[in-house]
């Protein structure tokens, strides 16, 4: 099968053998895979990315020196199954899942040099970690279930009360998810913060109700968020923000970091100390939320068409890769395996 | 008056002009003040505790050039009123009181130039934060009721549900507060952690049901808090624990960060997101709790009277700053300001 191979940071398209179902495990075609800035970082900076992960006793077993098939926001169609499966159900049928395989280690689809993610024809999933796609959701909707997961899982983390005023520090995909998820909720008003012009009418697209240029405007400071408790979702993840938002948000205010920072970060506590603010790190998402994900996908709670800006196929990942270092244009890019070329 | 004055870091005695109240200001003779850990940084570090404090728009009116009278945790005995005060005391009654004045800028009582702390003879107090001393509690008890109030606003900020295992680390003043506010509130098991084992005896007498050297135990590793949720109280306050702390504990634990770490710190977030770690930093006190804590150490449930290590005279002030850069043989330190010499 054809796949992305990414090694040291380079992305080269390659034939490899296609996948084999192990216990528990379902062969699939992938129909649809977004790109995700953590498949940026963990190009950008594979060493930091595979040593932190490693400190962490994480489940990402990207090494520096293996190849690599990133890829794990998917849709896909089922074609067979491995043993000691449910066989819930038939070839053919568009499925999500959770990107993890619940092998004696387990082991992170779209992350380790053992199975392919994504970016490949084929990948493996586990049967018990795999939802049904609805009937006539699209494979470039459904694809949105693990970011849109990620997003409502940042918003349920937030513990909203309802009254807050929120903030939304970064309107690249992530933000966006967090935006799209906080507006099914009804929550706001929502701020939403970008350097770029593009991202900012992304953002009101889905549902903020302000939007600014932090270069030029402090989003901390918009009117719509006086006499209020504040909530600020961190989607940006590089050096310097956290440190930044301690200075610009007021006392008590909650920080959700969302934004995936791979680089050592310096912040000075005794501003946080002074304002008493409270940080909540979050990370993925249940299987309940993932599943939660797909529903709002399907129910049109989460209206996610309008963030799938381009597709592309394997061949032109790499050069998106590269294009993506300056996102205006984007918002989410997916690969679909099968546009060129064939098994 | 006879005055500890501080300035660039050098301590000296001298003699100064007592101060004169001002309108809603009791004027006092200190009884007791102990020696914060915030004391130690405003001498060693004043630089960033004067710029930081500004950038955080907070109270302290410390500056780099003037001599300051520091001392915050005292008590005090009534000598005479500013007009529109309340005088709900006496003269000679026993009072503490929440070390800020109410002025058109807020001043804090051990911080600012403008007023003497309590390494002073005498000082001014605000009628409205201050609070009677019940009949029969020592000075030297009711000095503690200040950093007491750390203590147990750390703990009332953590929202322990009562089925988690604590670990404190940092067994200095604010570490055992806070230890003692959580024995006094039934919370633990306790596991408390300090390279000193004087500290460690004080945490022990204080209520902590293990005591590790962190040299040589993970104290997150103790057996005690296995099949428990975890919650840090992180007392130290110096650049590099927070990080390791991240490596240390397990997921989802909460980490509430009591030490004042006057430093820029530098931080792994990729850690703190994969195992999607809370921060809640805290500072200070309300009046409600403040009241509290004098409440409690005069009906016995905080037991602060072993905390009191050493007592000392203004002119020693400035030696015990240095030995307390060695903490092995103390708690907290007492400055009696009446012990020699007079007004």
């Amino acid at each position: 099968m054809r796949a992305v191979l990414m090694e040291r940071g380079e992305l080269r398209v390659e034939e490899i053998p296609a996948p084999r179902p192990q216990s528990g495990e379902i062969l699939v075609k992938t129909r649809a895979c977004g790109i995700c800035g953590s498949d940026l970082h963990a190009a950008q900076h594979t060493n930091t990315f595979v040593r932190t992960s490693r400190e962490t006793g994480g489940a990402f077993k990207l090494t520096t020196f293996d190849p690599v098939v990133l890829g794990h926001e998917f849709c896909a169609e089922v074609v067979d199954f491995g043993p000691q499966t449910q066989r819930r159900f038939k070839p053919g049928d568009l499925v999500c899942a959770i990107p993890m395989l619940t092998r004696d280690t387990p082991t992170a689809v779209g992350y380790s040099s053992d199975v392919p993610g994504g970016f490949a024809q084929y990948m493996l999933l586990s049967d018990a970690l795999t939802i049904a796609v609805p009937q006539g959701v699209p494979a470039t909707s459904a694809a949105l279930t693990e970011p849109m997961a990620v997003g409502l899982h940042a918003v349920n983390k937030a513990g909203l009360k309802g009254d807050e005023g929120v903030v939304v520090i970064g309107a690249g995909p992530v933000g966006l998810a967090v935006i799209t998820a906080l507006k099914a909720a009804g929550h706001g008003p929502i701020v939403a913060a970008d350097f770029s012009a593009g991202r900012r009418q992304f953002a009101l697209q889905q549902g903020a109700h302000v939007v600014c240029d932090p270069k030029d405007t402090n989003p901390l400071g918009q009117p719509e968020l006086r006499k209020r408790p504040v909530v600020v979702f961190e989607c940006v993840g590089v050096p310097g923000v956290l440190d930044n938002l301690f200075v610009q948000v007021p006392q008590h205010t909650r920080i959700v970091v969302v934004g995936v920072c791979l680089q050592a970060d310096t912040i000075r506590p005794l501003i946080a100390v002074n304002k008493e603010l409270a940080l909540q790190f979050v990370l993925g998402y249940s299987l309940e939320e993932f599943t939660q994900s797909l529903h709002y996908i399907s129910n049109g709670d989460f209206d996610v068409a309008g963030l799938v800006s381009h597709q592309v196929g394997l061949e032109d990942v790499a050069q998106t890769f590269a294009e993506l270092k300056n996102p205006d244009r984007y918002a989410k890019v997916l690969v679909n395996p099968w546009v060129e070329g064939d098994l």
